[in-house]
């Protein structure tokens, strides 16, 4: 159920002591073929860390053997020594993996992801051992360790996989704050044993997480560091169809995703925003944005209150096409808004439970979507406020 | 130092039982005179109250000889017959006016704000008596009773007055949560003496909003209900220049921007993002307000956290001109950060204070804009989680 459950891949996750903590900090994923295909997404975010500027580059390849992931410290904001450090990272790895492994692999066929502090150097005394380490550890059912190795204030490792027809979909995520994708989420990396070249990956990747990462929306907040990497070793032999293997990332994505917001920073709510009756599918994210990121309508339903004005209000602030006095909302089933104003009592709104469905329908066409949030919660303020993350 | 500072001007706050903690929630501003000349600019928001609705129709004809205003309820997404609540109580105000005062007002000379929880109707029962008594209580010292009627989360009232060369600028603000106007706060009556045309008034109350009320950014909450009224009784006589009036209107809403965010929700911190450096001013605002709006930017602050990384990591969401290793920021006078990368100790920053300056120089241009904002705090969540508002 991780990023070595396809055949192809060897993991890894060790302590490198670049959290105080002292928990697990570096993970590696190692592609071993016989392909190395890839394709990767990441942050829309113009001020992007050291990593997610060297893994583009990677991927311009097309090809990645090995995916060396750090926690304790993003790598963001630390200029072109922060990117020379990402370079090192890179170059270490190779090194050590073509003495291991009796292959050549260069540094340009290895991704870098960082997560943690932003504007921060890394301590790469620590960290190169900490890879020597991980290589050291490789194995095959390695999976689990790297995505424990991945998490920040995650308090759950997240992974998945997917069965397809004699291939596989395997995943790993990490990612509680700072949680508002657009192109990727905080860092994951999805392996298969498909046959699948870059350009099918990327294909792939990219309507996968259109619907699922980029349909999180936690507190806003988008990141430096967003990366979702596909990795396709081919060890399967078989080369599903574009659909099939769209279908497969989509639902290692939407499994992901889910476990994201579930474990969202001091979340009491696991919320999903489906907006129908749309123009457009994109009239449909933008409504949905809008009340993910409205701290009014988050707060209340922390206080189990069903506000439909504040979610009217966030609507009325979007250029989606709607007519106000046409909209109606419901809340977990109960129809509180019809036609822009008060319908059915609030009280028959039950808000007790964990999960909560609002339901929009703009009455301007036959679009959906639905976006997944959470609530605004005071761990959220304390979790926020009292350490730097 | 309130909206009967001016001459020409009688106001009332009365307790007409809308509000169930027994506060004033009804206030009148009456314009004896001579001139009736108005002006207004309205919430942005696509969702607009009833009383907006009503308040831009009046507004078109450039007179307005009184406003009556009620707390304890928004008559928002309440329908047509919220659009009728407001109507009546425009055509009762006009009718006692007239009565009372001998002189024929009409109803469309009248316009209505109101604030308060969103998508339940008024109970007019008790706000047509509430404008009787109102009119019965205008008095020519009455401004700040009408202050105090306003008010709903707010903590204190908000007044002020701008003396000009022979003639003054008052007035009366209220808003505390839902503070994200655009094109208007929540609510706001200014009056002047002077003699000014429609069109010179709404040129000037433009001019002023724009560089003031709109660049308020508390909780990134849109309102329905964001009403400025600027109303001139001629009574000093005296005609200000076009940039005298502007000058005087721009001081007044500007004072009462920052009691609005002096007043926020939950609020320990008192924000200041100067944006420098920008190629436009469009540029600047929208750098300060993706700063204004960001949670974990709010979170840091509350937690006295001067976390840059933050900073620059909301500043890269925007379109703005610039590039990511060329942004300088400073937290309270010190350059945390140089170049895009940490430069000068964040331990150096004093953030014990209620005042907080960022400095964000994007080296882009020469052009600047100040947006303002609050910390997100605990007592902003259980304010906006216990309670509907």
């Amino acid at each position: 159920m991780t990023v070595t459950t396809p055949a192809g891949f060897r993991a890894a996750g060790v302590t490198a002591g670049l959290k105080t903590s002292g928990a697990p900090d570096v993970a590696l994923v190692v592609n071993d073929g016989p392909d190395a295909a890839a394709a990767g997404v990441f942050t829309s975010n113009r001020v992007k860390a050291a990593p997610v500027l060297w893994s583009q580059q990677v991927l311009h390849g097309g090809e990645v053997r090995a995916v060396v992931l750090n926690s304790g410290g993003a790598n963001a904001c630390t200029g072109p020594a922060g990117f020379q450090d990402t370079h090192a990272t890179a170059e270490h790895t190779a090194a050590e993996l073509s003495t291991t492994t009796g292959r050549e692999v260069g540094a340009g066929e290895v991704a870098v992801c960082s997560t943690g502090l932003i504007g921060e150097r890394l301590p790469m005394d620590r960290l190169l051992p900490g890879v020597s380490a991980a290589v050291r550890e490789l194995a095959g059912d390695g999976g689990d360790a790297a995505a424990e190795a991945i998490m920040t204030t995650d308090t759950r490792s997240k992974t998945t996989a997917v069965a397809g027809a004699g291939w596989t979909v395997g995943g790993m995520a990490k990612g509680a704050g700072m949680l508002a994708p657009a192109m990727a989420t905080m860092l994951c990396v999805l392996t298969t044993d498909a046959v699948a070249d870059p350009r099918a990956l990327d294909a792939a990747l990219r309507a996968a997480t259109r619907v699922t990462f980029d349909r999180v929306d936690s507190d806003g907040c988008l990141s430096t560091n967003d990366t979702v990497l596909l990795l396709a070793s081919g060890a399967s032999g078989v080369a599903p169809s574009a659909a099939e293997l769209t279908a497969a990332v989509t639902a290692a994505c939407h499994d992901l995703a889910q476990q994201l917001i579930a474990d969202a920073e001091g979340a009491t709510k696991q919320i999903a925003i489906e907006v129908v009756g749309a123009a457009g599918e994109d009239d449909a994210v933008e409504v949905g944005r809008a009340v993910a990121r409205n701290n009014l309508v988050k707060t209340a339903l922390f206080g189990n209150d069903p506000n439909w004005g504040r979610i009217l209000a966030a609507v009325g602030t979007t250029a989606a096409e709607f007519e106000p006095d046409a909209v109606d909302v419901a809340v977990n089933g109960v129809w509180v808004c019809r036609g822009g104003a008060a319908a059915e009592d609030r009280s028959k709104v039950d808000l007790t439970g964990r999960d909560v469905t609002i339901r929009i329908d703009l009455h301007a066409g036959t679009a959906a979507a639905t976006v997944w949030t959470n609530d605004l919660s005071h761990a959220y303020v304390h979790e926020n406020s009292a350490y730097s993350t």
